[in-house]
């Protein structure tokens, strides 16, 4: 049994760095408050007697010798990185558990056949730099690491920049640890433990996503002397791609979702018709044919609705990561370390990407999850009970000692 | 008659303070493009010989003497502020085509009975600052100088300090120059006169205008992992209260017109549904039945929306301007200038609003209008032609000639 108390203080003392009034945590990637929070994991790794290296996108390894040094490593982890309004559990939660599992073996006296890896990767969130899950992509080969390092936020910085403005480009180059298999602890983000009154989450599989970056052209007119008939409205155009978007999602329902979550207006004032916008779209199934079908319902109504309102509309796959299912060994792994602990479990299908996700492309991958309250993540007020996190990393060490052997 | 090749001088001399690349003007109010066009202008009205003065609210005033010293001066102008993607006509044609006419009156060597009074009214366009056409409002007393020296822009700073920090807030009372009338020049701003091959504009009635400001608040969440139905998504609201208004200005079409020109998510993220949006509502009628019946339809619609979608929209009316109707005697004055110089013309309602539709409320006011290209104003691509602009340019002078006395 790991120690609860132990890793709860860990939760709460690190949601100091990018603590938000609300209770929450607003900590973007490579910003100084990650540059805090990765410090802090990175003494703390020492101080657990792991040898931490950084690769050249930022992602910290702490390696934990085991008897059998030619064993590749089981990795386990998560991110500290955070939405705008993020909480204080997603990717922490995991990254901290595999922390918590390393401090219990160490008191326990415990040591494992295959050593063991903790990761804390870069960049899960996406949020200020795409695709989310970026440094697990680039460890799978999904990306060149130069690609990543090229990437810009919305002012304008890359990737690069950003890490060498907080001194986490490391000097090992992506790809440097080899690691045998991966397991994720992670809350589920979604409202379906709580609501069956269950503690553990084996999860078997996860949705697919589609990001896009879209822009609108219209005209930007007079707003008292433009007649209505005549106006290119590009907000009103992103109106109803919006409410396309949302029928769209429904339509495939309850297999799918679609969200438009930034758009911003050039050189807005109150009284000018919007002529330029530019935004995003994010769809999501755990079913190919259902992502196929997105694409399609959404370009498809996108050029009704441009041509009807005589505007432009410009639409950008930017990201495409197809369905995960989780390496079927592995998930039995998580399921009997459930089992065996007599907690109540459910297989569950994965809503969020995880960076679990870009790993099981590469090699065995399983994630383990716990309740949240109401369902609710990337939001100040997402929240978790400390026995469920406790229960979550006990599975989640049963998980590793049963894969790595004692 | 005036000097059209001095006038376009001008407009084209003056169009290098704030200009795009787009071939328009970026000249927000009291920014320092604005303090160096107000410089330019101070100058050019002194070189006029005119007496010039700046009032608290940094509206400048150039009068030039009449005989009779105890009639008040006949108020000619506009403003030299322009919006975000603004043109290189709008309000400008008026401030310098007034200029234009003292010139060419020194010319001649005509002097007046009643003297004339040359202004340039700070922040008629109200992108920065709300309401539009501010400094007019307070001279004619709808608010007081202290409550427009303390609005704010977008990033707090006042009315106040945006003055000092260019230098212009004059020394001179709000009101302290008394006018007897005001007489306005401007492009039309709309489709009419260029489609009717007409060449001025009498004006005889304005829309009236109501601004709003909005808020949703929605739910922050997941956008993977939150089902469709579970969302309190504030982008999605927004949307439909965009389409909303516009069907409601449709149905009360054609003699109405809403937009909204302003929208900006709180902490926007690519997978984050919008939990936090503010924006601003422009709704506009000639008809004051018309403009209770768009108040009241849009009241109805954003309630009936937050309720089903379980979200709270807050609707605040920051402004509510009257319909204008324009002096007679004044409006038939400028009628008669027009068909003694021989211009074709017909009477037109203005859709955009202008500072002498708030002189209108205290003294007698009326405008002239010219075309403009394709009816596009408030875009950097607006257009006029030089013959019009000189055509308006004279029968203000003529109308001037007419109401001053020689
Ligand atoms: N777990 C999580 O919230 N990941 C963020 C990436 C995404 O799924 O959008
Ligand atoms: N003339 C003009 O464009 N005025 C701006 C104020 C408004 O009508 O919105």
């Amino acid at each position: 049994q790991i120690d609860s108390a132990r890793l709860w203080g860990s939760i709460h003392e690190t949601a100091q760095f990018g603590a938000t009034a609300k209770g929450g945590v607003r900590r973007l990637t490579l910003s100084s408050e990650d540059k805090q929070v990765r410090d802090w994991f990175r003494k703390a790794c020492e101080d657990a007697g792991l040898e931490v290296h950084t690769d050249a996108l930022g992602s910290q390894f702490g390696l934990r010798k085991g008897r059998d040094m030619s064993k590749p490593p089981v990795g386990i982890g998560s991110h500290l990185d955070t939405q705008p309004t993020g909480g204080k559990y997603d990717g922490i939660l995991g990254t901290l558990g595999a922390l918590e599992v390393i401090r219990t073996l160490n008191d326990a006296g415990i040591e494992t056949e295959a050593p063991i890896c903790v990761v804390n990767w870069t960049n899960e969130e996406g949020s200020r730099f795409a695709p989310a899950m970026m440094a697990s992509a680039a460890y799978v080969g999904d990306f060149t690491t130069d690609d990543i390092l090229s990437r810009k936020d919305i002012d304008g910085t890359t990737v690069g920049q950003a890490l060498d403005s907080i001194g986490y480009r490391g000097d090992k180059p992506v790809g440097f640890q080899k690691l045998g298999c991966f397991v994720e602890l992670h809350i589920e983000q979604g409202p379906i433990l709580e609501a069956e009154g269950k503690t553990i989450g084996i999860v078997d599989s996860g949705q697919g996503v589609l990001w896009y970056d879209g822009k609108i052209s219209g005209f930007e007119s007079h707003a008292g002397s433009t007649p209505m008939p005549l106006r290119r409205d590009a907000l009103a155009t992103l109106s109803e791609i919006v409410l396309a978007m949302e029928a769209i999602a429904r339509k495939h329902g309850p297999k799918a979702v679609g969200t438009i979550g930034e758009a911003v207006i050039a050189n807005p004032s109150r009284n000018v018709i919007p002529g330029e916008i530019a935004f995003t779209m994010d769809c999501r199934s755990a079913d190919g044919a259902i992502m196929d079908a997105l694409d399609r319902d959404l370009r498809a109504a996108i050029a009704e609705i441009a041509a009807r309102r005589k505007v432009e509309v410009k639409i950008d796959l930017v990201w495409r990561k197809p369905p995960t299912h989780f390496d079927s060994k592995l998930v039995a792994a998580v399921e009997n370390a459930a089992k065996t602990l007599g907690y109540s479990s459910r297989r569950i299908t994965s809503g969020a990407g995880h960076d679990a996700c870009n790993l099981n492309t590469v090699m065995p991958a399983a994630m383990v999850f716990v309740p949240c309250k109401d369902g609710i993540s990337h939001n100040e007020l997402e929240d978790a009970t400390q026995p469920d996190c406790a229960a979550g990393t006990n599975v989640l060490m049963h998980t590793v000692l049963a894969i790595a052997g004692v």
